[in-house]
């Protein structure tokens, strides 16, 4: 099964390891020509719902399509508009009628190729149209290389916040072609490499180490630095959800960053912030508020703040007042009664949850500002 | 837990076996009182968010909320409009928004009163709010009592169909109280026997037995007999779904009568019929059929049209022309390539599945008319 690419790096196959729900992830560099078959054999499926969006359907839902085609499989292409707010339950019951409308019955699959929007829609349509029928995550942005094609969420946007409608599908298989990441834009680039670090940070500090060596081999694609990387960030996030497939555990440990993140994504109106770099500041602010309540050795967090940094990545919360954060904090889907499971780090490589409330999160400072945000970051004092 | 009613009959308890999804079904008559305790027991929820429809919050609504506060529930009514057309993804998003605003979160519960469609609907909204959160089934229905609360399906329909959307999601208690029968209206008693009936031909002949010599004590909701053919019809239902969880063999079973069923109730677009008389009528069909295939033995399908009849059903299909039906045939979800699953009756108490062409089921008669339906049915010729 594995793929040699143009550039003579081997493919890596790892497995998900779910029971009767377990699942491979293949990464490649230039494999998507050899999807079809792995589609074929994974799923059992005679016919295809591909989903899409405009840039990526450019540049590589032909060759994709020739893949499915050579396979014996028949497949009909969905594009959806790119953005976010492509995830909302009105795309949901259009994907519906026009799948039906296609023909999807219990023996087609649906394919997800793009970026996250993409998978998370099209794995909660799969997972619910006909009461579920298999899909196939092909990740085409590192953010879903290595975060959300693997792990079986799936969920959309309602008025009151994001993925707060959703369900669990695990993939039948994650197809992974880092040659795909040669027309992601930097920006959204840097984004991902905010989760790649984050699973370096809270489970692997090799991985942290070599990041902090390759970063630039990493930065310029470079299929041997980069496959391995891709590979061992989905191992850990497989490890993770294999242990604990509905996060009631360890799998919470994924959210290291994600509290103070999705704060500042709801305070912007997830306007002119990408999810990455929201995580970035997240997770520096985990780090340091990790350092003061006395669970991290000081430079923990200047450590992160630094590879983050040199990802490209904004390192500091933007400038809201405490109590707007502390409003968006406990609107926070993933709170349970009054306390929030904070992700904090106890050293490079290893974190922890704790049950904070808001208030102990971000601690008052002088001016009515956050702990943490541009003007009263812990760099500062 | 077992229950003792006010007319001295003792609540009966069944465990549906499904590993870590395994939920207990309580049978009692006048048990709706004790629900709260059970519901705290079984979902460890703080919070409900209680489902029902007008006529059933007229009589019970207020008798369940009070059972729930003594339990130290919280809990919130949503009341949907009755009927079938409920099930739609509009009211799905209403739901989610409401349940949302009502401060729905990770510890709350869905408790579905009502019959199929306040189960199917909030069953799928369960499901899918916040990537599932626990539901409760507390059927009102003869037909949810021995059919849809258990299983774990729920779904909503979309414009090419019914159910075309839905998820697998088992509750975490089924609780029957066959008092609430007292308040059904007697069309819809009648529908729910055509499953009774039909749990009874295809698994158990000594309960078909049974239901001939008993069925005016049945019909007249004498707790001594009702109570224990409840519980044998949920245990039948619940063996079957432990075997066959996502309907790949065993479970087809359950749709003996369902092929033809679903094409009168597409045919007569779902006005006019319910799924009871339609499934009443589908059975006799496919009985009719089986014995003409030389799989059942002559006299079969009469023993069950009669016992049907004598339910209140209708036992003969509409007089649409043979065409109609087989294309209603073939839009039929269940469909796999071009056979139907069709559940075919070796006698009464043993059921099977055929891969069936739409004509093989229905071939072709003189005037144009399928076979068993008004003109031209088995008992005519």
């Amino acid at each position: 099964m594995s793929a040699r690419s143009r550039r003579g790096v081997r493919g890596r196959r790892l497995q998900v390891a779910l029971g009767d729900r377990s699942y491979p992830i293949h990464i490649g560099h230039g494999s998507l020509d050899e999807l079809g078959p792995a589609v074929r054999k994974a799923t059992g499926a005679e016919r295809v719902m591909l989903v899409t969006v405009p840039p990526v359907a450019k540049h590589y839902a032909a060759r994709v399509e020739r893949s499915l085609r050579g396979a014996g499989l028949r497949s009909t292409r969905f594009v959806v508009p790119d953005g976010e707010r492509t995830k909302n339950l009105r795309q949901v019951a259009r994907l519906y009628d026009d799948m039906l409308e296609a023909g999807a019955d219990r023996s087609s699959a649906v394919v997800a190729l793009g970026g996250g929007v993409v998978g998370d829609l099209s794995g909660f349509v799969a997972a619910t149209l006909l009461r579920g029928i298999p899909v196939v995550q092909v990740p085409t942005t590192l953010l879903s290389m290595v975060d959300s094609s693997v792990g079986g969420k799936t969920g959309v946007n309602v008025a009151r916040g994001k993925n707060l409608v959703g369900a669990f599908h695990q993939p039948r298989l994650v197809w992974i072609d880092s040659a795909t990441l040669e027309t992601l834009p930097r920006r959204q680039f840097a984004a991902g490499m905010a989760e790649v670090i984050k699973h370096a940070a809270i489970r692997d500090a090799a991985l942290f180490a070599r990041l902090e060596e390759d970063l630039d081999a990493v930065l310029a694609l470079e299929p041997r630095i980069l496959v391995p990387i891709l590979a061992r960030n989905c191992e850990i996030k497989a490890e993770v959800v294999a242990q604990d497939e509905r996060e009631a555990g360890v799998r919470m440990q994924l959210n290291f960053g994600h509290t103070l993140g999705h704060a500042v994504e709801a305070l912007k109106r997830y306007r002119g912030v990408l999810h990455g770099e929201a995580v970035a500041m997240g997770m520096i602010f985990a780090a340091r508020r990790s350092e003061e309540l006395g669970l991290a050795r000081g430079g923990t967090a200047e450590r992160l703040a630094e590879l983050v940094g040199r990802a490209g990545l904004p390192t500091e919360l933007p400038a809201f007042p405490r109590r707007a954060y502390l409003q968006a904090l406990s609107v926070d889907k993933k709170k349970r009664a009054k306390h929030v499971h904070f992700v904090v780090l106890r050293r490079i490589g290893k974190a922890e949850t704790r049950p904070l409330t808001p208030a102990e999160i971000l601690p008052a400072r002088r001016g009515g500002r956050a702990a943490g945000t541009a003007r009263s970051g812990a760099r500062q004092r």
